[in-house]
């Protein structure tokens, strides 16, 4: 008889789980909070992926259809778990969709619900929402996404453009301790898209440190030597309106030592990741933890970072802490693995 | 019929991989050219791990005993490939071990043959080897996994140490233009260590970027607040020798702008990661590719990071680019669940 899965999260790494298992012949149950499969790939129609700069059509949109196209894969969208209870080794999860509640009883479980990003608006030093031209990572992609590059107060080609740095992130005056790993990269790579469509305009990175760690250093030096994107290490204080339609970026040259008063035609603020509403509401409602930070916690951050502190339940994707869709797959295929020998020995 | 996997690689990445596919019931045959299994955490004896400080044991130590004592695992030390050829959709080895050369039949495959630390010494400007007081990431692992902290010179407690990061890595002189990925926590890790054994040692740490990235953040302020570590932004551009048995590091401070030149107890040279001479010989014993930094190359780095260019060949841990321990052992099962799936088609 098949294994029964759950799979909670239809991401990048809940795909990829779900799509894995399928092969194995496991039944996989697949709940998506939204109406469309994807995650915030899809949400935020990522276009180009870091760091190949590859078309995120490759990966998102050949997991999506991986997924629909897979009759082992009963697929819930707009669907929540409305109820979870242990049942020995097993677990019964009844799942609300549009089309009603359904009770069923599952091998294993994993966990794929994501990242929320960061809300830039909780720190009014960005004025983010206060002016047209203030956006953030997530809506500079999207625009991209729909072939849109220009200012959001007038449809104009921006003569120079400032992307901010750790917006939510690495900074305890919002609460957020940790760095979220991936917006030195997405910004890297915002860059040089901006510059391969305006290659006039001039575009700013305010940093603290650039992590475009391991091979993702590559997008680094292509956005400093094939682009000339100005990369300034230095802490944006305050954002305010300016002469002409421009919004004024004031902060402190750290390199330089000294303040810098520049108008900009756009800002763009690099919003971290953040646990979400979701993850406390999926550990109360599984019986899991919580880390320090308001992500999933995993069994070991070493051995078993694919594993809850719960026999059974299994973690995947940025719903155990930020991370690039590379490492929410490979996650994927890892909790996958596990869940499957769980539901082995178990069914 | 159980399947048959080829795991070449006894670090944790193919360690995890041997042991989630024998715990299905696959026959697998676990290579290692070195005499024990472990990989570079058991050879440079790793005590501790970031970023929690866990005891290397908890996770080498698990991994190690999980292969050991797991019947389905067929263990090859002191071993190699001699030859290897595709067979239909099946692959066809001689594995060469100290008990002679046996011939094999496979379903599947997974390359985990890990990474080299650079060596230093091609640096001239470090003066390794030169000095004795001059050590590497490495050798401080390995003599701190010792119980030992004190200069090589003279057994003594150091007064000072620097901690020079980016060694071997994001330079374009020596041929390695990627970022290591771990060696600035790594760093950040043994300063703690080391002040947590000498409180009154001054620790310097001297970076481009601190790139302790997502929750590895939680280490570096550790380090600054509780243990009062000096991070500087600035390259070192020479070793020399110095007064009263020290080692001068002559360089400049990035952010105060100005040259500085100090007498050091020890130095602590963060060399990077390399794909070693084991990874163009898998490349040409398997048909597989290299890519441009010379780690094996990913069927897709975003959707398929665990797949070779090769159908039946997959990839796991440092063999495909710099990361840590818990990133290998994540890809380990990631490629041990595409491998199974392979095997299961085609067996």
């Amino acid at each position: 008889m098949a294994e029964n899965i759950l799979v909670i999260g239809g991401g990048p790494a809940g795909l990829h789980a779900a799509i894995e298992l399928a092969e194995l012949g496991v039944n996989v149950s697949l709940v998506e909070r939204d109406t469309f499969f994807g995650g915030n790939p899809k949400k935020f129609k990522y276009k180009y992926l870091f760091p190949d700069l590859q078309p995120a059509e490759n990966v998102i949109g050949e997991l999506i259809k991986g997924a629909e196209s897979n009759n082992n894969i009963k697929k819930y969208l707009s669907a929540n778990i409305e109820s979870f209870k242990e049942d020995g080794k097993k677990f019964s999860a009844v799942i609300k969709s549009s089309t009603g509640s359904e009770t069923k009883t599952f091998d294993s479980v994993i966990v794929a619900t994501g990242f929320e990003h960061f809300d830039p608006a909780k720190d009014s030093k960005y004025s983010y929402q206060l002016f047209d031209d203030v956006i953030d990572i997530k809506d500079l992609e999207r625009m991209m996404g729909e072939g849109n590059f220009t200012r959001p107060s007038n449809g104009k080609p921006p003569k120079n453009v400032a992307i901010i740095l750790c917006v939510g992130s690495r900074d305890r005056h919002v609460g957020n301790q940790y760095c979220s790993r991936v917006c030195c990269t997405v910004s890297v790579k915002q860059a040089i898209e901006l510059k391969e469509h305006f290659p006039e305009t001039e575009v700013y990175i305010f940093y603290m440190d650039i992590r475009t760690y391991g091979f993702y250093e590559d997008l680094y030096w292509k956005a400093m030597e094939e682009h000339d994107v100005q990369i300034v290490k230095g802490r944006v204080a305050e954002i305010t309106s300016g002469p002409d339609n421009t919004v004024i970026c004031k902060g402190e040259d750290t390199l330089l030592r000294g303040p810098f008063e520049i108008p900009f035609d756009m800002v763009v603020l690099a919003s971290g990741m953040e646990g979400g509403p979701q993850s406390p509401e999926m550990a109360d409602k599984l019986g899991i933890e919580l880390d320090e930070h308001g992500f999933l916690k995993q069994a070991n951050v070493t051995l078993s970072p694919f594993k809850s502190n719960k026999d059974g339940i299994f973690l995947a994707g940025a719903c155990t802490g930020p991370k690039a869709i590379a490492d929410a797959i490979v996650e994927g295929g890892a909790a996958a693995m596990d869940a499957y020998i769980y539901a082995k020995k178990n069914s």
